[in-house]
């Protein structure tokens, strides 16, 4: 087995208990501070928690110890792998032997922590000595012992800090009891004991794993469109230099990813014709998924698109835009895969000689190959797919937006990402898998940086509120990342088969605002094409999958201002450029949904009516406390979009949204504290 | 260290996956299936469940695999240590990929458990090839599939199995395509090839470990008093042979633990007086808590009350008559305990050379002095704690009462716990920790078999509910074993101080019926001497704590015969012989509390006027559905304290409780199914 190549990816050995200065190789026996469910953490750590470069990471545990000692308790943490000095991060006791305390994360990459606790000799004293004093009791030999415990802490250091304990303990030790009384309970020495007091017998918890991503993980706005189509020349092939004469329209949208369906030679036998139909007619193009003929396959590119230095001179292009340009991973064959011919020993073969097409019975799908992962000879199989993945890495491509991650095995992804992120820590991968929850939840924790959700099904105000309650909240949250999509080529809902701009408008809001991460599939979703192949299917009509399509961008009802004027509004407003915060509000018209993401100072409440076709009016009950409101202060409601404002005050506030004009409200709430000079202008 | 004495019981090492006949050894990327969240664990695995002997173990697990293919999943267990074979439960799914299998266990002791789960072939090949007929597809080929899949189950099996499926194979290989499909899709392929096709790349969970305890540890009811109170002589210090003449009358009342206080010699120095007066007369015998004097230490018996000969023929006779005795440990010593001048090292000192006393400041308790657990010679204090703990073991102690031991640290508790049932494991600890929820949860989970709990101050239904949801559900039902005592010794509730019998009848009947193991501190209880020492004190006036008390059994109004119709109706009714199965109902009166016990035909159904004082209707709502009863059928509620039956039918029922004659009832519920002649010849 190649050195590269580990099977799997066991979870790291556990820490061991590094010394630092004053804290003495533990002994477990009388390490009596227990450290129980520590949060937040995916699988008992088995998985790491996800975070990115500049975020804070609160911590909580459980801590406590027998008998009626103080205790102390800290965060260690540090960037993975051994090399670098602990930090710590003091907690704080909530409420039944609950902790929690907080750091930042700076460094992307593989972080470590875990929380430690001791007992605090010396604050147990101070706590006991005050209430003695409070009795009157005599504290004579009390003080005695104070004077020994900050001598014994004196002895563990150097320099100043033992300068000062040494003297605060001759002060312990005068013959003047008020003297005495009034150093022993002093929050100087109390500070310098928490500092430089020795720390015996630490208990630490069980070491957990951040895994930390630039920031894009967290927020990004993607743009899909099919090369082959981005040019509006007649009987003109799309190729990858008309891509980037289009990246100033994608640039003006604000969108900064751009996903290309693959770019690689597409197979001959077998080929789809347009509308997915069974036969090709010659000049069909074929779709792009069924990777691989004579010109080569993963790692070549359709001699109709460009070369490799086009592909260069786009990402380039791209970068200088701030858009990044996102790659298919799709790891399957057509039949004309250089792979069929070279590595016969990946696919699994039929009795009668003929290689195993891809099914799912009675479906055929007679021009895919898939890989048999359970081949003896998987791993050459496994470095073969790290090697095409590392040669689009190199071409600087820094997003994948990975094909079908459900129907290859999780362990090959687990050591695939991990292979990839061990190189480039800010490499993305963006999991394309719709199917059953806990699949969908296992790709995100094992290493996909974002995933596809169920959002284009997710239409009814209950079942948004439920499904984006579950998203982000722990678990979920410390783990999966949904990038929300209101349409893809291979889905186009019910909901968007109708010409009514408001439906358009009503799934490009709730997709940008609820989390995050968005993305649609252009042009076809800005110029509201809707027409399905037939009735009840969610295939588009004449699907750029099968055929090049071409596109009037300048259609006057283009959304292209309205995209453009959202991803402005994320860019400005922190709130959603997370997706903690989130919370929805009571409306007592069950087609309108309310929600609001907080940040710090940043509040957004956003109201949509999902019903396309009928204005609808909605008293909402507001939870004022969510959004850092006082109910007896007024406060600013700006509406971003048609830059209305309002003045309320209170719980109750009423929406009317008509779909022929505002289907949709995304106010900025502005509270009188915040800016206080914006706020009373508008009054 | 001497070779007992591991400072601290790791969690086993991760148990490797065996190899048994058709398992390949693993090759983990191989492995696809992938197994999650299995059910019950206690802290990922970190502690055992609890579970006694004839128990059965319900196990669940998400287990699911990429793409289409079908799995199969089972639990794997059996005694721990390596040396036994495993045994295997089939699972079945659940929805939403969670699966759900179940064993009983028969020894007590270590189990171990995992799950397994494979990707199965010959079902998924089974599976679609039913799709291919009803879509009427050609199958030669897929039939030539399932018969290379039978014979290579053949290849890895013997004798009969092995030609049963070769001649399978044979079949699916005939000219006749009906011929081969008949067998193709039989049941006893199917059958034959899930006993005995391979197993490849078998995936394993973590390894769980149950802690399997006798059946007493489940279902039992204490009784505890002092000894030296055990007889109705004037002027007689009451002896173990004076506590074995009582024997019959504990055991009349149907109590099967015998629990007493410490009795070992008591120190002199700083004795207490009656009434925990801080000098004691002459002729005050001091507190059974203050261990140790010239006589000896905690491995020795008090002079007045016997020898140890004494002690063995108390066992004997009780267990005799069906009794345990419980033995207190308390580990702490008078200031004449030999410890104190033979291991002065094992005692905090302080600087005036004095040793120190326990102190909760400004509290002071100068005749106890607490073992320092951070000595230096904390292992020789671990051995010898263990050795006293072991020399009652072995003069037939079988059940520990622990005093106070969340003044000991956890580590200790964990080891001495896990020696001592290493020796015996039929040996049971209860935990007297009347503290914070975390600190007793944590003692439950490191090895305590039962614990004291809360019950004593839940007077009110909503915090009666509120508390026994959360015992009895889990986590916490699988690792805590709540024992409730309306008193103790230190415990004389506000609810208790009356002379209101009903107030007595309400708390037995709620602790013996909310859980199964229950106790009462007698004769004081059934006797209902409520004095308290004063206003606002939870203490008993006159407390046997500190001196001989003489009780009158024969008292026309004792509870004895009430505690005895109690403790036959426990015994006669499975539902109250475990804690799952509690389910609370509604009653439109917030005084009145009614839950039922389920557990298979046994039902029953309590409801109890929390007020002792004046009586109270309450209509009420009965889930019906968690007692197993059909709403159109009628059902039989017997009163078993006073035999009244009662014929109700569906959801809504009406009771009154009169504290002056039935402030509760303790319904059996018998449905028309399960005896239908006792049902129809009361109805």
């Amino acid at each position: 087995m190649p050195e590269s190549l580990a099977p799997n990816i066991p979870p790291p050995a556990p820490l061991p208990l590094r010394t630092t200065p004053a804290v003495e190789t533990p002994a477990s026996g009388r390490s009596r501070v227990i450290i129980e469910t520590v949060s937040p953490q995916v699988d008992a750590g088995r998985f790491p928690i996800k975070r990115t470069v500049g975020e804070r990471v609160r911590v909580e545990a459980d801590a406590f110890v027998d008998g009626h000692d103080k205790i102390s308790v800290a965060i260690r943490h540090r960037p993975a792998g051994g090399a670098a000095p602990w930090r710590e991060a003091e907690m704080a006791p909530l409420v039944n032997d609950r902790w929690a305390g907080e750091f930042e994360i700076h460094t992307p990459g593989w972080q470590e922590f875990a929380v430690i606790a001791w007992v605090d000799h010396f604050a147990t004293w101070r706590y006991d000595l005050q209430k003695r004093l409070a009795a009157g009791q005599d504290i004579q030999i009390d003080l005695r012992i104070g004077a020994d415990l900050v001598t014994d802490a004196a002895d563990e250091c150097d320099g100043e800090v033992a300068a000062s304990l040494r003297a605060s303990a001759r002060l312990l030790r005068s013959d003047s009891t008020a003297e005495a009384t009034e150093i022993a309970i002093s929050q100087s020495l109390q500070l310098l004991m928490r500092q430089h007091g020795p720390r015996r017998f630490v208990s630490e918890s069980v070491p957990l794993r951040i895994w930390v991503d630039r920031v894009r993980a967290r927020f990004s706005a993607w743009y899909e469109l099919f090369p082959r189509s981005a040019t509006s020349q007649p009987n003109h092939h799309g190729t990858l230099a008309d891509v980037e004469r289009r990246l100033q329209y994608i640039s003006q949208m604000g969108f900064d990813v751009l996903y290309l369906p693959p770019i690689h030679p597409i197979g001959r036998a077998f080929r789809k014709g347009r509308n997915n139909t069974a036969t090709a007619e010659p000049g069909d193009t074929g779709s792009p998924w069924a990777i691989g003929g004579p010109e080569g396959g993963h790692d070549a590119i359709h001699p109709d698109l460009g070369t490799i230095d086009d592909f260069d001179q786009l990402i380039l292009s791209a970068n200088h835009l701030g858009i990044e340009i996102a790659m298919d991973l799709a790891f399957q064959c057509s039949p004309d895969h250089p792979y069929v011919k070279n590595h016969p020993q990946w696919f699994k073969h039929r009795p009668d000689g003929s290689i195993q097409y891809a099914e799912n019975p009675p479906k055929k799908y007679q021009d895919i190959y898939p890989f048999d992962f359970e081949c003896d000879d998987w791993q050459s199989l496994w470095n073969e797919l790290l090697r095409v993945t590392l040669h689009w890495v190199e071409h600087g491509v820094r997003i994948f937006r990975v094909d079908n991650p459900h129907t290859k095995p999780f362990p090959f992804w687990e050591w695939l990402i991990s292979q990839v992120k061990q190189r480039e820590p800010d490499v993305l991968f963006l999991a394309e898998a719709f199917t059953r929850p806990k699949v969908m939840y296992r790709l995100a924790k094992l290493g996909f940086t974002q995933s596809y959700t169920y959002f284009a099904w997710r239409n009814e105000p209950w079942a948004i509120r439920q499904y984006y309650t579950e998203l982000t909240t722990p678990p979920v949250v410390d783990f999966f990342r949904p990038n929300a999509w209101p349409n893809t080529p291979d889905i186009l809902t019910d909901y968007l088969q109708t010409d009514a701009r408001a439906a358009y408008i009503v799934r490009a809001v709730l997709a940008a605002t609820l989390c995050a991460n968005f993305g649609i599939y252009g042009p076809v979703f800005e110029l509201m094409d809707g027409r399905a192949v037939r009735p009840g299917s969610e295939e588009y009509l004449d699907s750029e999958k099968y055929q090049i399509r071409k596109w009037d961008l300048n259609q006057p009802n283009s959304l292209a201002d309205l995209l453009s004027r959202l991803n402005r509004i994320r860019k400005s407003n922190p709130a959603l450029q997370q997706d903690r915060g989130l919370t929805f509000h009571r409306s007592d018209n069950q087609t309108v949904v309310v929600y609001s993401k907080t940040q710090g100072d940043s509040v957004i409440l956003v109201a949509v009516n999902t019903d396309p076709y009928h204005t609808q009016w909605a008293n909402l009950n507001l939870d004022l406390a969510a959004m850092g409101i006082d109910p007896g202060e007024p406060f600013q409601a700006h509406d971003l979009l048609t830059e209305a404002r309002y003045r309320w005050q209170g719980y109750h506030a009423t929406v009317g949204l008509d779909p022929g004009s505002t289907p949709v409200h995304v106010f900025a709430i502005r509270r009188r504290s915040r800016s206080e000079a914006d706020f009373e202008y508008f009054l």
